[in-house]
This record gives structure tokens, sequence and C-alpha cells, in this order.
């Protein structure tokens, strides 16, 4: 079992604030390993501070299902088949922004979590700290 | 960056008070600083023990995206684009009665939350506490 | 079972803040009924973070001992009878800063807890609050 | 009331991970906010699990109290005045590696806390992460 480096969390952080610099926002950016613990966080200058435990749960929630936050709405919504199953692992977020990490063989590393602009935003912040690491 | 100071949270506390006795209610009133600390709280007599708890979470609420709380509801609500974000931040509150507060010069210092009465009466309430700063 | 007014709360506030800036510091004031729910707060400007919790923390286990907090030390030290009961309920304070509050029948109906300076200075503080009840 | 930005928050944390490859040892490394949020973190690789908290745990007792972690120690002990302070705030650290920041007009910025070494090593990793700021 391999998990994610700080040089590749940094490297992944870097890659999110210059996407969200970008895009004219602030976001808090979480690097978390395949343990779902965090490695690395960045909040930039001006977002509010709700993001700081959104983008730590969205990476956590990614890291304990392996899956983007928002598929698990699929299952999770009212008529879906585990409908409800956010109120378990203390709290999981079911919209975009977290996303799981995997290295070039698909071994899982972990997660990156985004927050701080809309859902939209932030799911393009988090695939931009993914692809620094490719 | 500037926070409330204690002159202005029992100012805003007062102006609240005042509003809830004219609606003829019992009104929970926190003021908590822009990061979410508590400054000030006044319970007034008769109202229900929840209400402790529901004044500071929605004024937390609202110190930490810099919104008044029912706004949340937009994208916290099933259809919502953040939905389910009421289970982050250990609880938010997604109806009426938590509003950002700021200065003239637009810098956030806190936040007021109440509880106690309707919904509405609750905003009424808020809304009075925060004027008495004006 | 009667427990204290909004109006005593404030009284005890106003007379704790004013012995506090007699002594030149800044504390944080609270009071709380006999369930050990809060009643009233109030934060000078100045003081740190941790004073929130303490002074709570402080009139908290006064009301649930109807001691004043450093006379639980006698028996929560290492050598006394029930060495390490600061441990329960949620973690209570065994130094001087919380008292509880009688009315003129020595009916229980709350506590105040103040937190800000030295020990010493806390408890002269929450002894003002407490005598301006009377 | 100023809080320190993500850019002095990276430049402490480089400089404290400077100082922890040339000790030898991994670390992990917290910056919060004056308010006690976190602002950036890293964890070197190699350090142990418990760090994570330690280290965010350090940082916000010395945001909470503007002390330096072990200095706290000598109200904290069994003969100290505030004997047990450190059950209060959701667990206090008491020992060398969490540091309060000030920027040069002694505004307190916010804290820094380090935990991965012997508590020396987790003092000396923290100054330099202080220092990196000046």
């Amino acid at each position: 079992m391999k998990h994610i480096t700080i040089d590749e969390a940094e490297r992944a952080i870097a890659g999110a604030k210059k996407k969200g610099k970008e895009l004219g926002g602030a976001f808090s950016v979480a690097i978390l390993d395949h343990g779902g613990h965090l490695v690395a966080f960045a909040r930039m200058d001006g977002t509010f501070l709700a993001t700081i435990d959104l983008a730590q749960r969205k990476a956590h929630t990614s890291a304990f299902v392996k899956m983007e936050t928002q598929d698990i709405w699929q299952v999770a919504k009212a008529e879906g088949e585990a409908h409800g199953i956010e109120i378990s692992n203390g709290g999981m977020i079911t919209f975009a922004g977290g996303i799981p990490l995997f290295d070039k063989d698909k071994n899982h590393i972990g997660a990156i979590g985004v927050s701080g602009g809309s859902v939209d935003q932030d799911y393009q912040v988090a695939c931009a700290g993914r692809d620094a690491l490719k």
C-alpha cells in the first residue's frame, strides 16, 4: 500500500490554487492519504471559514468510498438504494469537490477536497489539483 | 480584519430583546465575532432550553458562511447544488434567524443568531439586533 | 424550583465587568441557571479566546456541584477521596472562578463563572458578580 | 485585528520543514489564524499519525491563550494555580511545540504547532517556522 507523499500533496495544492486564482475565487484545499488522514492543507485568503471543514470532509468522503463525492448522491438520495448513507462516517458530502487520487498503477493513494466557490468551480479546482500529479 | 466589540454586542442584544418583547415572545440571542467565537449572549425568561444551542448555531452558521441562514437552503435542499451541506461544520442551520454583521465599511465583524419564536419572529428579532448597530 | 432571571443575570454581569475594569483586566463572564444552562454571557474586549470555554466551564462545574470550583480540589487532587473526579461531566474546573448563586432564601438559582486574569482576579470578579445580586 | 495570510503561512511551513530535515526527523506542521482556524498544514513523510492532531492542537492552544504551550504548564500542573486547565477548550497541550505568531506591530496573527520529534525538536521546528516570517 502506498500513500501520497508530502511533495505530491504540495504539488496538488499548488495546481489547485493556480486554477482557483484563474477562476477569480478563493478556496480551501485539503489532501488526505488513502487512510483519510490529513497530509496537506491550504486556505486561500478571503474564503469563508466553513470551507475548512468542507474541503477536508469532501476529501475524507472520497478517501473512504474511493469515489468522487457527487457520484454518491445517486445512492444517497431519498430514492436511492442507500438513502441517507451520508449520515454515516461523521457526515459525508454528496456534492462535487472531493476526488479520490490514484497513482499511475491505479493504486489508491489519497483524496483531494475543495470548497470555496460554486460547486462546479470546486470541482474544477479539485480536478486541477489531481491533474497536477500526472 | 475587525471584530465586534462587547459594547456593540450588548447594544445588538438590547435591540433584539426590545423587539422580542414587542412581539410578546421570549428569545435567546447570541453575538459571535467574525471567527465564530461567542462575545455576548442573553436568554429571555420563559423561552425553551433548545434555543441556547439554536441561537448560537444560527450565529455560527452565519459567521462561517457570511450569509443569512435561510439563504443557505437554496443550495442545501435536496435539489440544491450543495444538498446536505448542513451536515458539515458541526451542523448548520438553514432556516432564518442567523445574520452576518458588517460595519459601515462592510468589514465582516461577526454574526447574530436568534431563536425562541416562529422562524419569522426570530428573523425580525435578529434584524432588530443588527439594526441597533447602525 | 427557581432560577436566575435574565435581569438578575445581566446585573451580575455588569457587576463583574465593573470589577474587572477596576482590576485593569479583561474577562469572560458566564451566568448559568440551576440546571447548568447558559442565561447570559459577556466577553470583554482584549481577553483571550480560551476564556470563553473556561468561564462557562467554571460556572457549569459550580452549578453541578453547588460548590465554589476551588473547593473541589480537596477531593479531586491525587490524594483526595474523589481523585480525578474532574474528568467527569465533560471536564470540571477545580480552581477558583466558579461560584454557585443562591437567592435570599438560599434557593440555588444558578452559577457564575469568570476567566481572563490571574485565578485570584477571576475569583474577585466572580464574587463581584454574585454580590451585585444582593 | 489582522490574520496571517496563506503566503505567510506557507513561508512558515517551508521554514519549519527545512529545520525538520536538518534535524533528520519528520514533523507535522500546522498554521492557524488568530481565531484558531486552520490556514495551512503539512505532514512530512514518515511521521506518525498522532502528529496530525497534536500539531493542530498545539497551535490551537497557543492561538487561544497567546502563549507558548510549555509556558502553560507552570499554571496547569498539580501545584499550579490553574491545575488541570488543560481539560478545557477541547483539550489543551501543555508541553512545547505551539507558539503564537505576531506581526512586526505585535498584532496577534495566528499560531504554529509542530509535532513529530522529541519535544525539544518540535520546539526548534516551531521556532524556525515562526522565524521564517521575520
